[in-house]
């Protein structure tokens, strides 16, 4: 997307370096950080410099390419793999990686390995773009959308999953409104959906995680999209804590609940949701913002970083493929065809 | 209860300055501010100095009193009523307020608002030690229950509404865990909750709200208990904005939800929870915290305080006088009897 006049993704290399939009910083500043080798790439994929399950693929990529060029592709791939328990599109990278530098040694190796980078990131780019152009279908002139964290283009290169469908149908002509929710406890709503939604001129207001029920219950909400770290065979999908909430009451509220993610995200080896591994992070994140304490001194909090929204709660799931629906053979189907 | 190891309630009268626990410091600053007229009390109300239904309630029969002592008793009710639209306790302390001073003059009216007053505050205390006794019966030995905001000490005056039951139980000695909604966005669960829970040795954990559904989801709430803002005569209730989510939530994965108040927060003349107004507060409560603004620079927020959640979600309502089902004939009938 265009930030100023120029065109970024959330990732890229220059050289032997990968560079990320700093999504730690967003969106108080927007900087650029450079990370020259693969163990850098690693602890920024680990400390959310680059976050998104689409992004976080593409920035394990490069980082593979780093390690292959530094001649330790294998520990360098296993100390990628183990930034991030809950996204498989990391995982998908970093298999897709194996299987190009397979067999291969010198500089052969490593120009498969910059290449294959560049396509496992260049094909985040273009399924976001199909992604926008499937699910715009979904949104009429007018539109009020409600989506949860960011799933837009700083988490996917370039369109997004979630928001793509809402680009698209701007390009289209089509006035789209979105409820952001804030997104505790790290706030990607607030800073990073907000800030692409402003810089791309959608019109959009934040909300605390807590009102989206009241803005659902009132009528206000017309439909609910948001990404996905994992996708399981039976359409059960992890993604970012919250996201279960917003399926119940979008449910309960008679409102289309869909999730946007390119086939990369879907792991057909995990039968179920209840199979996904479930990030436990830091409970600084939700004792404290921006280094100031909020919360009681003397306690403790918990702070599982996804959850699991069972199939019975999507309406449909956005792929570069066209939308599916969350049931096994929709799913296998769309691998088949 | 007791502070250090002093008992205090969330406000009291010193002759004739109204005194408050300043709850904006807390838990960073346990501070006493004063309040040395009505006009100052009423701000105090709005500012949040207080809050919680019943320490409303308190807060604004002592500021009537105070109106009273300073022979502007009409006006100063009415600037009273105007601080906070949603509470029902604020309108119910008032009016009783104005029925004690009605027809009585100078010196007359003066000892019957400060008595009043004083009778008030006293009956959330002895209120909220009811609630607890007859909602402690819920609770058994290991018990883990996750409750929203802060429906505490601090926001009735001593026991509490949906904490009482929780104090009570340990007093009788059963160990009871508590997840606490941070409660976004004044996060009074993070501050005032965790404080609470804290300070009476109360096992407890903080989550983001995101989190509430995931440990439903997972079996570790057996029971959600809140308070609640105003009691509609169905059974439909106002509280803290996010409460319908849990609500919701807490239905669809079969977790017992309670709301405790005390009859003072029922409101006869409220028909439907669709008839209750609700507060919509500053969006900078949703874009700043402690002053530092978190979300998008250009972006702007919606903020409402409060949700209404209808009677179907709710078990039952711990009152004074037992625990009744949210229909209306129960609810009329508790009055009668």
């Amino acid at each position: 997307m265009i930030v100023g006049k120029k065109w970024f993704t959330a990732v890229w290399p220059e050289g032997r370096t990968v560079k990320m939009i700093d999504q730690t910083l967003l969106p108080h500043k927007f900087r650029i950080a450079s990370f020259k080798n693969h163990h850098e790439t690693a602890k920024a994929i680990k400390e959310m410099v680059v976050r998104g399950a689409g992004s976080i693929g593409a920035a394990a990529a490069f980082g593979a390419a780093q390690a292959v060029m530094e001649g330790k592709a294998t520990k360098g791939f296993e100390e990628l793999l183990n930034t991030r328990p809950t996204a498989r599109d990391l995982f998908w990278a970093i298999e897709r990686m194996e299987k190009a530098v397979k067999g291969k040694d010198g500089k052969e190796a490593k120009l498969a390995a910059v290449k294959e980078a560049r396509e496992i990131s260049g094909s985040y780019v273009e399924n976001g773009r199909l992604i926008g152009e499937h699910g715009s279908v979904l949104l009429h002139d007018g539109a009020r959308v409600l989506t949860h964290c960011n799933a837009g283009w700083l988490a996917m290169q370039d369109w997004g999953s979630a928001l793509a469908p809402i680009y698209w149908a701007k390009r289209e002509g089509n006035r789209v409104f979105v409820f952001a929710d804030e997104t505790r406890p790290r706030l990607q709503g607030a800073r990073l959906t907000a800030w692409e939604l402003a810089n791309e001129g959608i019109e959009h207001k934040i909300i605390a995680d807590n009102a989206a029920g009241y803005y659902m219950q009132k009528g206000d909400v017309d439909i609910c999209i948001v990404g996905a770290d994992r996708v399981a065979r039976n359409g059960d999908i992890a993604n970012k804590i919250g996201t279960y909430e917003k399926a119940v009451l979008a449910k309960e509220n008679g409102i289309p609940f869909y999730v946007a993610a390119p086939l990369s995200t879907i792991d057909l080896k995990c039968k179920k949701g209840a199979d996904i591994k479930i990030e436990e992070r830091d409970e600084r994140e939700v004792l404290f913002i921006e280094g100031k304490r909020i919360a009681n001194e003397k306690s403790h909090a918990l702070n599982p970083g996804f959850d699991v929204t069972p199939a019975r709660y999507i309406k449909g799931i956005i792929t570069e493929e066209g939308i599916i629906r969350p049931k096994p053979d929709e799913i296998k189907g769309v691998f088949d065809a």
